[in-house]
């Protein structure tokens, strides 16, 4: 088993989130907590995760922040596990993580707990259910604060209900480059979902990918969320590929294999250009236009700056520039 | 033996060229010129140079314009051998040209003849001793004007005296970069010499390529213009090569590998695009960078619009940016 970005996913739906906000009953919101009282929460949900009868014991971790290095949090930002939020103010915290990474629990982020489900591909109901198995364990021995009316609490009214925030991250360079992605957001924001890039709230579309999420809480199922989020993203994937057909096939080409030429030569390469160049040649490699068994993905999350200092050691932004520029190389290289 | 830019020439100094403007005292000069001076003017002239007791004659051929293909013409224009001017307003006329086309005569361009002599590298004397040899034979054979005081006459007077005008193309991608070109070119322009694009007169600087050439051609001697263009041909490599030694080496290297990874990868090619690609190639394989058997020059002058239509036949210049692309990915990948 390995990280969702170490796989393809599909051509145009890259990877599904499943985030679940709960909360005990017996601990004011995070934001009131004091320190005894987030070791107390700690402690509580280190001995429901390692308890021997839970199914899912054997593959997690629990994980004291104040152990992990301040680089390995951001690298742990980087690869979606923790918000940058949670990175930042980590002292006393915990997460909870599955070998393969596609189970994560922040522990006193904005909830008392965050339970996260990240794959590859779009697979709402799967990650749902490994979601809904691990809520469901964790309900019988913690004590989560729900109202018959409302549903779970939350520190945030916006997630109060079901606490469920479910993403697919989809890779739209057509859409965007004939400029249709604002109007589809616009739209698709009007229904209760939001289109945001690729590192969630506020932040800005990051090479073509974007977050498809769903905003309502309060008065839906937690099936009919998925249901609709799903038929929204299968929208956005028919139009994007609708509109690769009418794609000049040389152009096409050209962009492609450009991006190649400059990724294999590259002597110098920042984040932000990689991932613009990595994404014009999953755009050439998901239309057949090269087959070269890279994959992209892996190589915009490994090559960001703190995955880098976490492979190669401490270094400043020029020479992370040139170890990405390598490590780019290589892969291409060895394809 | 083969065209000049066949040959690499060397780093900085790419080529030079030697042009004598000469007049035939017995007709007009051309702007005042009927057909029927014209066809008599082509035939001295043809009858001088194909007689066989000149030590040229061998090795030249005698053109009529009017027996050239209209985009043959053009790509003469490319390979420097005739004046765009002459190209458009060719009916009539006629030029000699050797088979290397190093040797090329026009007849009826601004004066009767323009002589010319191009080489790769940077060796004015042993261009103008060729200049000199084939003027001094046909000056036997042709009465050329000229006047005791003034020298030879000529249809601009800016021509008056000698009728030479020297230049040396100098490769200085570092002078331009750093924005020293400009205070360089006001110097030597005050000294009586110009600083021009690739094409000549009024054309601006192509991909880094310069021009330096005399202005003087009255009261002065062949000899001394000639050293003096020499003098400042010498020390403008020199500071190009000063400047290049201070060059970050790493943003070199990957200014010359992405050059290079476009070249073999892009599938679109406009001309203008290449030509600055090929001029950062050259400076990587100049400075040692890069070992690829490529000639930069060969594959500029080849990959021309009319060059490559009198190759691949008739295309506009969407066609043209595909065969261009074709053909410099081919020159690199058999290197």
């Amino acid at each position: 088993m390995s990280e969702w970005y170490m796989k393809k996913g599909d051509a145009v739906a890259v990877s599904t989130r499943i985030r679940l906000a709960r909360n005990l009953s017996e601990f004011p919101f995070c934001s009131l907590m004091n320190a005894s009282q987030l070791a107390e929460l700690n402690e509580k949900v280190k001995a429901a995760i390692l308890d021997s009868n839970m199914p899912f014991s054997k593959q997690l971790k629990f994980i004291y922040m104040d152990t992990v290095p301040e680089n390995e949090k951001y690298a742990m930002v980087e690869r979606h596990i923790i918000s940058p939020e949670f990175a930042a103010n980590s002292s006393g915290k915990a997460i909870v993580l599955s070998d393969d990474e596609s189970i994560s629990i922040m522990v006193g982020e904005e909830d008392h707990l965050r339970i996260q489900i990240i794959k590859e591909g779009i697979c709402l109901d799967d990650a749902y259910d490994i979601a809904e198995r691990l809520d469901t364990m964790l309900c019988d021995k913690l004590n989560f604060a729900f109202d018959i009316e409302l549903g779970f609490l939350t520190s945030c009214p916006t997630n109060l209900g079901t606490g469920l925030r479910a993403s697919v991250m989809l890779h739209l360079p057509i859409l965007e480059a004939n400029g249709k992605i604002s109007t589809l957001a616009d739209s698709v924001n009007k229904i209760g979902f939001t289109v945001r890039g690729m590192y969630g709230e506020g932040s800005r579309a990051l090479a073509s990918f974007y977050q498809i999420s769903n905003q309502i809480t309060l008065g839906i199922s937690e099936k009919n969320a998925l249901d609709n989020l799903k038929a929204i993203a299968m929208q956005l994937i028919e139009k994007e590929n609708e509109e690769r057909q009418s794609l000049n096939k040389i152009k096409l080409e050209d962009m492609c294999y450009r991006a190649i030429g400059t990724l294999m030569n590259a002597r110098l390469l920042s984040g932000n250009e990689m991932n613009n160049l990595l994404s014009q040649f999953k755009l050439g490699a998901d239309m057949g236009i090269i087959s070269l068994d890279v994959n992209p993905l892996k190589i915009m999350v490994e090559a960001q700056p703190y995955m880098l200092m976490r492979k190669f050691g401490e270094m400043g932004p020029d020479e992370r520039d040139i170890y990405r520029a390598n490590m780019v190389r290589k892969e291409f290289e060895k394809r």
